[in-house]
C-alpha cells in the first residue's frame, strides 16, 4: 500500500484510520513532494520514512491513495493504475468522468463495476449531506434540496488549521491578524468558500456538491441550491439543510427511526435540551450527526435538518478507507 | 432622554451612536440595575453616572431607550409611558401586540400613527434579513424565504463576547473552555440558537423571525423557513437567503441596481475577487451588507443572496435611533 500526500491532512488521518481498523496491510510505503523528505511519520508503532514521490516507488502497490490535489492525482493515478494498483483518490480528479464510479460505500456500492480500478472519493461538503439525505429517499423522491455550509478550515488542509489556531492566539494577545492560506481572516470571520465563482455566481465548492450529488445519488436532474461558506471551526462540516419531496413531507418520528437505522448516521435530535449536531461533537468521529429534524412551517412538503461530520474522516479519509475495505473483502485487491 | 440598560452591549451602543449622530438631546439619564451602581460611562467627554432603576428617575424624560429585557420592559415601559415618556424597547415584551407598530424605518415608517408611543425594536436576525429582502418587492411579490444564520455572539450580550474571547485565549494556550452564557463552547465550534424548541422544532428565534418578517413587511401569510445558528463571531449577524417570487426571479444586474439604491444597504457582490459580505467588515458598519446575488439554479423563480450585518448597530441600537430621530423631526417629541 501506499499513501501519496502522507504528511497533509487527510493522509495523516488516513495513517490513524488504517492503524485503527486494523486494515489488512502489512507496510505503508509514505510518498509525498520532495520538499517533506526526510520526515517520519508514526504508523502502528514505527516511525516510517517519507520518501519523494517517483514512479519506481509504486511497484508492488496493491493500493495506492492519493491525496494530494488534482493535479497531482492525473499524474500519478495512471503510473499506479499501469503497475497494477487500485486508486482511491481524494481529489477532484475524476469524480465527474464518465465510466468513473463516485462512491459512498452506504449509498451506491452498486454503481462499482468489476472493471473500476479508479475510485475517487467525492467532496467532503456533498458527502456529509448525502449521508444526511440519501436515507430520506425512502420516504418519497427528492424535488429539491436547499443547503447552507459552515465549512470547518480542515477542508483546506493542515496549513489553514494552523492559520486559525494562530489567529486566534493574536486575538487573544489584541495583534492584529496575519493570513496566508486564507484570502481573509478566518478567526471571528466567515465567508464565501475560497474557490473561484464561475458564470452563474456559485463558487467552485458549491458546483462540486451540485454535480456529486447528483452522481452519487444517480439523480441527474435534481434540483439544488447551496451556499458554501468558511467558518472558524476545526474540522467537522456542518449544514442547514432543507429538503423537499415530490408529495407530502414525512412524519419526523418515522424520519428520525430512519435516519437512526443508516449506517454512519448517529441522530442527535434532543428538542427539550436543545441538543442538535455541532462540530465539536462530529469531531474525531466516524458518524455523521443528523439532527433538527422538523416539518418545514413554510412547505408542507419539506422538512429540514441539521448536520456535521467530520470533514476528514466521512468527508476524506474514512470514505476512501471503506472503499478500500470492501475491495479487500470482495477479493478485488 | 434616559436609556435603561446602559452597561450592556446594546446600551453602550446607543451611547456611542448618540453621540456620534450629534442626537439632539442636552443630557441622558443612565440607568440600569442596582448591582451597576457606582459606575460610570462616557458620553460627549463627560463620565455620567448610572443610577439603579426608579419610578422618579423617569421624570421629565420624552424619550426612553429600554434595553434590559423583557420582563424589565413590562415592568419600566408602563411607567415611562405613564410619565409622558415615549419609549423605544431593544426587547421583545410588545412587538407582536396589536396595535404596536414593529418598524424599521427604512421600510414601513407609514406603520407609525400619532397616538403610538410604545416602538419596540425588532429582533436583530429579523431586521437584518428585511433590510436586504424588501426592496426585492419591486421585482415582484414575494413567495418563500429559505433563511440559515450566522449569528454572531452579542446577540447574547457583553458577556458573550467576553465568554468568547475568553475561550479563544484558553485554546491558545491549550487549556480546557470554561462556559456560562452559552450551554457549550462557542469557541471553534457552532449550535442551535440558544432559546428553547417550541412544538413544531423552531427555536425562539427562528419563531421571532418568521412572526415579526410577516408582521413588518405586512404580509402575514409569507411562507419563511428559517435556521438560526450562533457562530464564534464577535458582532455582526450573516445569513444565507433564499428567494423565492411568485413569478419569474430578477434580472441580478437589475436586483443589484435596486439593492445599491437602497437606503441602509451596501452591496459587496464582486465575484472576480470573491469578495462579499463577511461579518468583520459589516461589524461597526451602519449599513447592512449584501452580495453573493444569483438566479438560484435549482429554481427559475428564486435568487440567493448573502447578507451581513452589524447586530449592535442596526439590528438594535440604530434602529432605536432611527426611529427616535424621525419622532423628533416630526416633532412628535
Amino acid at each position: 500500500m501506499a499513501i501519496l500526500g502522507a504528511t497533509g491532512a487527510v493522509g495523516q488521518e488516513l495513517l490513524t484510520l488504517l492503524a485503527k481498523r486494523h486494515f489488512p496491510t502489512s507496510a505503508v510505503r509514505l510518498l509525498a513532494s520532495p520538499r517533506s523528505m526526510g520526515r517520519t511519520l508514526p504508523f502502528r508503532g514505527v516511525n516510517v520514512p517519507v520518501s519523494a514521490v517517483s514512479e519506481g516507488l509504486f511497484d508492488d502497490v496493491q493500493i495506492a491513495f492519493l491525496s494530494a490535489g488534482a493535479e497531482a492525482a492525473k499524474t500519478w493515478a495512471p503510473i499506479a493504475m499501469g503497475k497494477g494498483a487500485v486508486v482511491i483518490d481524494n481529489s477532484s480528479a475524476f469524480r465527474m468522468d464518465e465510466d468513473v464510479p463516485l462512491v459512498i460505500p452506504e449509498i451506491n456500492w452498486h454503481a462499482v463495476a468489476d472493471h473500476h480500478r479508479l475510485f475517487p472519493v467525492g467532496n467532503c461538503t456533498a458527502i456529509i449531506l448525502m449521508m444526511a439525505v440519501a436515507p430520506l429517499q425512502q420516504f418519497g423522491k427528492l424535488k429539491r434540496l436547499v443547503v447552507s455550509t459552515y465549512q470547518s478550515v480542515s477542508g483546506a488542509g493542515a496549513r489553514a488549521m494552523d492559520e486559525l489556531q494562530t489567529q486566534m492566539r493574536a486575538i487573544a494577545k489584541g495583534e492584529e491578524l496575519s493570513y496566508e492560506v486564507f484570502p481573509q481572516p478566518i478567526a471571528c470571520n466567515l465567508f464565501s468558500h475560497n474557490t473561484p465563482i464561475n458564470s452563474h455566481g456559485y463558487n467552485g465548492e458549491e458546483w462540486k456538491v451540485i454535480e456529486e450529488t447528483r452522481k452519487t445519488l444517480g439523480l441527474p436532474d435534481l434540483a439544488i441550491e447551496v451556499t458554501c461558506i468558511r467558518v472558524p471551526v476545526m474540522r467537522a462540516h456542518s449544514m442547514s439543510v432543507n429538503v423537499e419531496f415530490d408529495g407530502r413531507a414525512p412524519d419526523i418520528d418515522e424520519m428520525r427511526n430512519a435516519l437512526a437505522e443508516a449506517k454512519g448516521l448517529k441522530v442527535v435530535d434532543d428538542r427539550e435540551n436543545n441538543h442538535f449536531p455541532t462540530p465539536c461533537e462530529a469531531a474525531d468521529q466516524d458518524d455523521v450527526l443528523v439532527g433538527r429534524l422538523r416539518v418545514d412551517v413554510s412547505n408542507p412538503n419539506a422538512i429540514s435538518l441539521f448536520c456535521s461530520g467530520d470533514q476528514l474522516r466521512k468527508g476524506a479519509a474514512l470514505n476512501g478507507i471503506q472503499i478500500a475495505e470492501r475491495l479487500v473483502s470482495g477479493g478485488r485487491v
